[in-house]
């Protein structure tokens, strides 16, 4: 009742909006071959019936059945501005659930631009970012965490972020949250008829199966919470610095890590490496290395800028390459452990990179170093025996960054949106507060009312709860023609 | 025969190609909300039945109607890697005339990109640039120059590059050049039945009747060729110039012309302007001003490079806008007028601006300026007094710069691509001797010869008549997925 109450409130102020027919290029911008220009909303056909003349001239378009195709000619005042396909699709089966047409015509800019020009005269408003996946959600056709997911998938660069906003997009997160609430629904519509026989004492919720189901929840709940932090590392990538003294092969480090996954990076076609980051790809996740622009060219120059740049790209870094010289002594490289472990935190991990083993047999490699347990060192920290020159244990290298990203049990579902973790968080809290409810037989309302919180943070994330304010925030974000 | 026998060679050798299934991102690179992935030949339907899953499982894509789209999921090893829409086309109706099918897929670079690995893996091949078209051409869906008008079409940037290839992709040249060759054709097989019975000296064709139409056809090329320079001026853009000694206003001119227009050429999104070059549209005609990356900025600050960079600039212009100080004494502005006629052709034209009217009456401008007459200045030259500062006369600067590029007669057809124009020579001067044969009854084998020289050429352009070469000249330029 609550419920069904706010979301009618928000539609109602979504849905004048919503008469609009709406048009934007939904293809990449710039020069190719073809591109894609949608059209959707109750407009659409009359707007196309306009512009369009289909070339077997009896066909009248709105008469022809959905998810055919159509050949024929765009004009403007009688002159033909382009030779294109029309593909029709009828409310409520296409993506937004409202009529649409999508015109493929050739990819020059000037004609996009044309099209789009005649579609804006014709009457249809050019579409806000995201809009096309707004009216699919308001239309029913989708939820929120779906429609986040769309986003995620085009923004998506690698296997892994793809991986999971493909699951997500299909819905998996959603059915999941839906088992959830579905369980607490029940209960919460027990308790509240409860209230409305309050004076006579009469318990209908069992309240040790509730105890039961809001613990399993919490649980559940709770492994999704763990797994943001791995969902934000597949999504964002994980910061990686390279610290060590002139030198000791840093830059001879970096510049052979990027040319063996050389290939993998460049798979990425069309993404745009940032400029001070070098990244590399290993099984399907992103490293990052902060501020190697110096280390690319010559080895150990920025050095020069002193120590202020180590800190801070040690603050910045979850893993922190440091490299020693394996000529160093063992008391030197024991205080440059200690030296960098006074600056970092629990979460953030330490691998000893010792360099230059190749200068060595293993024998002596082994006398030196196999024995030794270095101080200030904990269980999420290495040390690894390399040669940045010879690349010599790089496998081993690369196998403990991915270990040092993967959680212990790897998550069926894996969030990895803000909001998302913000809402389950505040759904736990909830939970927390129900489950001392219960501890404390607290009165049925106060129980109530945590429940019914509980719902509207997992309502929040697929949208059965939702605001203008969450909605704009959503789909600024999007593309403009999705 | 000897026609017919050329295209045979030359289909044989591209055949075996033609057995090949390709595919191609169709849609400009990088992220959109949507992507279009495009596949042509005979495994088409085969090789997505292995990869599309359809979302109503009992659809068997290949016996579907052509002309839909359908719902599903490409996927690769049981993974889904996207939810997409595919439309269905069949040999002969389709773009390339061979079985093809479009996948719409979601506009990540990193989905499009996996999807092509997967088409390759399953068998297709990554089509070469312009390899669509090129099958549409081979498949006699297309002439050769409505194949060039597709490539022409997506680089157009304004109305009137837009038209011409619009026009020529619509088939209105081709049609124009069939007329052509139907009338000679005729006469040769006349004319080579003569030879047949060469001993017996009958006359078929009737020669006063060949002259006449020789003649004709002759004008209409002769009409084609005058449009060339036209043509090549939409196309390409028409090169001007600014000059004028220090302080004349040349920034300031270039400045106020670049605010103007500035709405109409901000109106191409997606074009690069020139790093170098300051692009102005007129009524559709691209305006390219030479080397004014100096004059953008400050006044003047150019010509301390001395007067080499003038003479570049003027070498390279088509129009030379000259600007003198309404200040300047007379015989000042005629030996500036002379000193720079002596470097011009009678191609280039000279623009006198006499500038800074602003600071005058109009009864001052027209006693010092109302009657002169300035020696070297021929009728293509002009004289438009202006003001920079305050815009005054620009409606007459822009007017003549237009005229200077529109031809006496406005032809139907314009011709724009360097190949059809060198065809086209050597088909009039073909019948140029074809005309003096007839004036000087030379023997039939020579005329035939002739008239059949005249008819290669013209088929030459709409791909009649072609070789390798000419082939791969013309679709090498095209965009991959074309």
């Amino acid at each position: 009742m609550h419920l069904s109450f706010a979301f009618f409130i928000f539609v109602k102020n979504y849905s004048m909006n919503q008469n609009s027919t709406i048009c934007a290029i939904s293809t990449p911008p710039g020069k190719g071959a073809i591109a894609v220009i949608r059209i959707s909303g109750k407009e659409t056909y009359n707007i196309c019936e306009k512009i369009f003349k289909p070339s077997k001239k009896e066909k009248i378009i709105s008469k022809e059945k959905p998810y055919t195709i159509h050949h024929g000619f765009i004009h403007k005042n009688n002159e033909v501005i382009d030779e294109v396909l029309i593909s029709l699709f009828k409310a409520p089966h296409s993506f937004t659930g409202e009529d649409m047409i999508e015109i493929s015509c050739h990819g020059s800019p000037y004609i996009q631009q044309q099209i789009m020009q005649i579609l804006i005269e014709e009457g249809a408003q050019l579409a806000k970012p995201g809009e096309f996946s707004l009216r699919a959600f308001l239309n029913g056709k989708i939820d929120l965490s779906q429609a986040e997911a769309i986003a995620d998938l085009i923004a998506s660069t690698n296997k892994a972020m793809h991986d999971t906003a493909i699951k997500q997009m299909r819905g998996h997160f959603s059915s999941e949250l839906k088992k959830l609430r579905d369980k607490l629904l029940n209960f919460i519509s027990l308790i509240e008829l409860e209230l409305d026989f309050s004076e006579e004492d009469v318990e209908f919720a069992d309240r040790s199966q509730l105890k039961t189901i809001v613990n399993e929840i919490k649980s559940i709940i709770d492994n999704l919470l763990q797994s943001f932090e791995y969902g934000n590392v597949l999504k964002n990538g994980i910061q990686v610095a390279i610290i060590g003294k002139p030198n000791v092969g840093k830059s001879t480090l970096l510049n052979a890590i990027l040319k063996e996954e050389k290939a993998i990076v460049s798979e990425i076609a069309g993404t745009t490496r940032d400029a001070i980051e070098d990244v590399i790809i290993i099984d399907g996740i992103q490293f990052r290395f902060i501020d190697t622009a110096g280390l690319r060219e010559t080895d150990d120059m920025i050095e020069s800028l002193g120590i202020k740049v180590t800190h801070e790209k040690i603050t910045k870094a979850k893993i922190i390459l440091w490299l020693a010289d394996a000529e160093d002594c063992l008391a030197e490289i024991n205080k440059g452990i200690n030296d960098i472990k006074i600056l970092l935190n629990d979460t953030q991990r330490l691998f000893v990179l010792i360099n230059k083993i190749d200068k060595y047999t293993g024998e002596q490699i082994n006398a030196k170093f196999g024995e030794i347990k270095f101080s200030g060192l904990n269980k999420n920290d290495r040390i690894i025996k390399i040669s940045a020159k010879k690349h010599i244990n790089f496998d081993v290298l690369y196998k403990e960054l991915i270990n040092s990203v993967l959680p212990e049990h790897q998550p069926d579902i894996i969030i990895n949106n803000i909001r998302h973790y913000e809402a389950l968080k505040f759904a736990a809290d909830a939970l927390t507060r129900v489950n001392e409810g219960l501890n404390q037989k607290l009165p049925n309302d106060l129980l109530a009312q945590d429940i019914r919180e509980t719902l509207h943070y997992l309502g929040e994330i697929t949208g059965e709860i939702t605001t203008d304010e969450i909605l704009g925030n959503i789909f600024k974000n999007f593309c403009i023609g999705k």
